[in-house]
């Protein structure tokens, strides 16, 4: 939630030149995202966003972040766009860093999901994965099955700080989630990051999807599996099955699930869980002290792995058997 | 540069009820401003500023800065306005703060300024001060003459440890500040704090002011002898006579200098680069050690304020005898 980059004017002004963009009329910088530094424009055409990308996001990443949201919008899916520059390119540079003009979209976050919003969410979800076919570039996600273990590795001499008892019960569950993971599922290209603060709302209307700087190619079931830990737990850590019902069945609609999918989600889920909870307890232990940012407590993802632990079949997310 | 609260949904929409600006479209925490939380606003009418006031503003003067703001914008000064709510008021809460719809100016402020901003500074800056007048509210300058003396007693403990020797050097000026402050020069609304952050551009051509919570009544000239302070300084610590005439000039076109003003320009000059020496001192001595934003070094002021003591008539500045 920070600019990091101050960019000086005569740089900007050098950089914009090189679009169509028209006269600069203002431009503010934007107090989210914690990858990238983004800034608001305001020109005579409309409104855009400036994002230069700082050190987190790999550079040889960006032709693909960038050229997929460039098809998933062709295909359809509301998100937003890089504007190409007079040389047809997605990407510049800027203040020495990789930079990108992007088209602005209207949308709010929800701060506290209801279940209507749950159902939006599945049904994008799944137009998302369908119009990502055909994206002819790939991405392998490096926060998969198989980085889990060299990931819980890295947070192993803090984990008894953080908490006594937790490390051998994430062996185990590392050890049959190593052993179980179904790697044959459909796959293609996937959101791998589609929170609440990534979906924007109009109303009551899923309005567009945003910051794809996680998408990847895996199983899309492995998606959903996500977006039930990120849209359907409560504050309390209850799990609320009318949200994923909804999220479920508004998804299957779209992209029906196969057998093995279906079969395979409290896994996944379970995996998912895992996922978050790693890499915040590596930020938990690995965050200097006095840092502005304070890291989010990774003991909400334990609860949500401990639910799914208990869940059997596709029943337990209300989906019929 | 941070916002400061996070608003809830359902209370922003309810504070949002309460006036006829549209239907929200978008909101985005801007990344500036560091004594309050700034949020943009799209609306289907337009583009507004959300801004919620923390604890530095004192909530008592709210009114006399949100009044001035449309006092000014009344007549006929380009500056954010405040939107009066189904009440009329341009005061409510959000978030358990004060906070204000106000609306959205375009422009950019210049991070170099060269002397044909001066220019545009210098009438802006006139316009402004007659623009004041009939205003109905008075705020007296807290960090006015009278207020410098405890300001460097609050500093005096951590000033040998920052620069050894300033101490003695501080004490013999505000003691020739004191005794030869000009107190009946002409007065009113003055800005108090109209640094290149605060003045926006469109192309070359001032597109309006911002950030009137530092305004106050005080002598029209202190206000010039701030922006001469602001403005035509180089990086290097060298004075633009350049600039400081083309600033003088403009303004003295709109609201002519008397020859009191004209004989007290160099020690209200040496006054206001105490008055940021002294602010900047004060949070440089006391800021937290590893807080987030970084202070400003006071040493430029004080090469600022040797200047100014060379200068012994208005010719230093520019200005003809």
């Amino acid at each position: 939630m920070a600019v990091y980059t101050e960019v000086p004017d005569e740089e900007l002004e050098a950089f914009l030149a090189n679009y169509e963009i028209g006269t600069l009329l203002s431009y503010k910088g934007i107090a989210e995202g914690v990858e990238n530094s983004n800034y608001m424009l305001h020109t005579d055409k409309g409104v855009y966003f400036l994002t230069l990308y700082e050190k987190r996001v790999a550079a040889g990443d960006l032709p693909f972040f960038l050229g997929l949201m460039d098809h998933l919008a062709e295909n359809g899916i509301n998100c937003p766009t890089p504007i190409r520059n007079l040389k047809g390119e997605m990407l510049g540079e800027l203040a020495g860093r990789p930079a990108a003009i992007i088209s602005f979209l209207e949308g709010v976050h929800v701060r506290r999901p209801q279940p209507r919003h749950c159902v939006e969410v599945g049904g994008a979800l799944a137009q998302m994965h369908l119009a990502g076919e055909g994206f002819g570039l790939a991405r392998p996600n490096a926060l998969n099955v198989d980085g889990w273990g060299p990931l819980f590795d890295s947070c192993r001499a803090g984990i008894d700080g953080y908490m006594p008892g937790l490390a051998p019960e994430l062996d185990r569950e590392l050890g049959i989630l190593m052993r179980d993971w179904p790697r044959d599922l459909p796959s293609g290209i996937i959101h791998a990051d589609l929170f609440p603060d990534n979906v924007f709302f109009i109303g009551d209307r899923l309005s567009g999807l945003i910051d794809f700087y996680f998408a990847c190619n895996d199983a899309y079931a492995y998606d959903l599996a996500i977006c039930l830990n990120a849209w359907c737990f409560e504050i309390d850590g209850s799990f609320n099955i009318t949200k994923a019902r909804g999220l479920l069945q508004a998804y299957t609609q779209v992209r029906p699930l196969n057998a093995e999918e279906l079969a395979a989600l409290p896994l996944l889920a379970r995996g998912s869980a895992m996922r978050f909870l790693l890499t915040r307890l590596y930020d938990w232990i690995n965050h200097p002290p006095g840092a502005f940012v304070r890291p989010k407590n990774p003991k909400e993802y334990l609860i949500r792995l401990r639910f799914h632990r208990s869940v059997t079949s596709p029943a337990g997310y209300g989906l019929d058997a």
